[in-house]
Order: structure tokens, then sequence, then C-alpha cells
């Protein structure tokens, strides 16, 4: 059985720091951050139908999205040798590591050229996690490190990044595409049954 | 192909008033009822799994629960010949038809005797809402009024109803009985993938 109670929780703190804190990124950042590190420390909640590989690509599953669309947390899964193309996300995002090892190369534009500069390369296992920003730096490909197991990471970004216009680039010429995610999923995890939890 | 939007925009209608007056029964039931009434007026937008009759008893299918519980979205459907028990809510709550004809029986206990007086029934047509609550009028049986068709109503609670300890009467005797009803769902409608509506 999945421990779905720490899903909410998460859920609920969350909530309750965007309504404190959700126009001051750095403080969302630095909070949430050990939200999702507390998170992130078991490996017993996410249900399979969310950590599921496809042999077409990596998948984002949607966790769950705040009704006023002000954050979103995605379940991301990618098989041995998935990737992501170069994107951005063009608002905050934490990438916090469930279940194997993924790769992050990070990338700046050059503002002279418009290329894109590679900054380097960086392998998280479980229990790390990793931030983006236009402030912070915001342009990575994300991939499994590993070649015979999926990888499972838990994003929460300061919108629904389904629904959000951004952009993927050409890693040699820099060139921009516009794109929208939308979502793996048509449904979600019901987090709000405690019948079972309160039962007499 | 469902108009989930209709849905979406509901919740985040209705979440807007709570954020302004969540802590007004009368001004959620009078603004509410309104925000409901739009959401039925038209039949295009439930998806099939959330209409679903079961030969097993009525279904309870949440739709949305507000993140921090203030409010919750349930689509009840009934086979012919069903019925609730007799039961409370012990929050405010709104029963609008989207389907069918709904029978609802309203009781009230006595307080001399402690037995339940039954106050009348009347029949709901699609449009049509009722109000529940400790204040106006809490304790009713819910039926499927047609013999040959489900009936299928949206329900929206002042709380997680399904996580809610409330109670199930014997109409003779008004014997009470703490219940907490659940959810008959464990996946929500993914109402937030906007990328179909927003491609280039
Ligand atoms: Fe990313
Ligand atoms: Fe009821
Ligand atoms: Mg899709």
């Amino acid at each position: 059985m999945s421990n779905l109670s720490r899903l909410r929780d998460f859920i609920q703190a969350f909530t309750a720091l965007v309504n404190e804190s959700g126009d001051d990124e750095a403080r969302m950042l630095d909070a949430g951050e050990k939200l999702l590190a507390d998170l992130i420390r078991h490996d017993d909640w996410l249900p399979e139908a969310y950590s599921r590989p496809d042999s077409g690509g990596y998948r984002q599953y949607l966790l769950h999205c705040d009704p006023m669309e002000r954050f979103s947390v995605v379940s991301f899964v990618w098989g041995p040798g998935q990737q992501t193309p170069v994107h951005d996300h063009t608002v905050w995002g934490m990438v916090g590591v469930l279940r194997g090892v993924e790769r992050c190369e990070e990338f700046a534009p050059d503002p002279q050229s418009g290329k894109l500069l590679a900054l380097g390369s960086h392998d998280l296992h479980p229990g790390s996690i990793d931030l983006v920003s236009p402030r912070i730096g915001d342009v990575h490909r994300v991939s499994n490190a590993l070649t015979d197991e999926p990888t499972v990471s838990i994003h929460v970004y300061g919108a629904n990044i389904g629904a959000v216009s951004r952009h993927s680039y050409d890693p040699r010429s820099g060139e921009q595409k516009r794109f929208i995610s939308g979502y793996s999923n048509d449904e979600l995890p019901n987090l709000w049954d405690r019948s079972d939890e309160m039962a007499p």
C-alpha cells in the first residue's frame, strides 16, 4: 500500500507556504526545498501508476496542481537512455530525486552569440535536490544516468508547469522553440479519502 | 470529449469565494449556489468514469478537494432503485442535479422523543439545487426517482466530506450511527492539462 498521506501532508504544507510567501522566490526555494527533502526522504508513497516508465519517452505525471495554479507537483520518470530536450522553465522549480540517478546538464545563453554555453553536468542521487529559475539558472537537459533502471524524480514548480509557454533549445545553434508540455496523465491520485485511517 | 474546463473554472471561482467568505455560511450558500447553477446548466463536462452507476449501490466520486479541505466537489450517481441511508452532513452542502431526477426526503429530530420526524419529500430535476446545513436542515435521504435511468448530481460541501465524521439514522427509531463515507474513486480527473486549448 502506498502511504499517500506523505504527499497530502506535503501539499498542505506547501499550500500554507505559498499562501504566506508565494511572491518571494528566494523564500519559496529555501523553505520549499526543506519540505521537498522531507517528502523524498521516503520512497513508500508514490502510487505505481505515477512511476511507470514508457518506451515512448520520459513521462511527466501531474500529482497535484494548486487550484489557483500557483504551484504544481509532478513525478518525472525516465527509462534507460531517455532524456528531456534542452529546455527552460520561466518560473522557479525544484527537482528532487526519489529513485535512480538523474543527470543534469546545465546551459546558459551566450549574450554575445545567442548560442548556448554548456556549463557542466552533475549526477543527483535519491534525496538530492536541484533548483532552477530565470534568476539562478533556468536552462538544462535532464536524463537517466542509469542504463538498466528507471529514474524517478519529484518536481515542484511555481506555476501549473504543464500549461506554461516556455522554450526548448537546439543545443548546437541555440535556436529556441516555444513549447507547452502538458502532462502524461488524465487522472490524478485521490489523496483525500481518509476513511481508512479514521475508521473506528 | 468532455469539456473539463467548465469544472476547472468552477473550482477556481469557488476557491476565490472560499478565500473571501469561507467563514460566512449564508454567503457561501448564496454565492456558491449561483456558481453551481452555472456548472450544472450544461451536461457536457463530466467524464464518463465519474458518472458510472454501480450495481453495488450509489457512488460518490470525488472530483476536487480544496487542498486545505475547506470544500469538496463530489459527483453522486444512483442507479435505478438506489438510495442513501438517512444521514446528516454537519457542514453546509449544495446538491445540484445534472441528469435524471433526484428524490429528497427531509427529516428533523424530534427534540422531545429523539425520534425522526418526516418533513416531506420533493423531486429535483436537472438544474435544480437543494441546500443543507445544521442551521437550515441537515438530515435527509436521497434516492433516484427514476426506475430506468441513473441519476447524477453534483454536490459541494464546506469540508472534505468523505473524511467528516457524521451520522446515519434509523428512520423509525431515530437511532444514530457514526459514519465516515470515504469516496468511491482512487483517481481524480486531471483538470490542469491546458496544452490542447493552448496549442498554437
Ligand atoms: Fe527541467
Ligand atoms: Fe446528503
Ligand atoms: Mg496529454
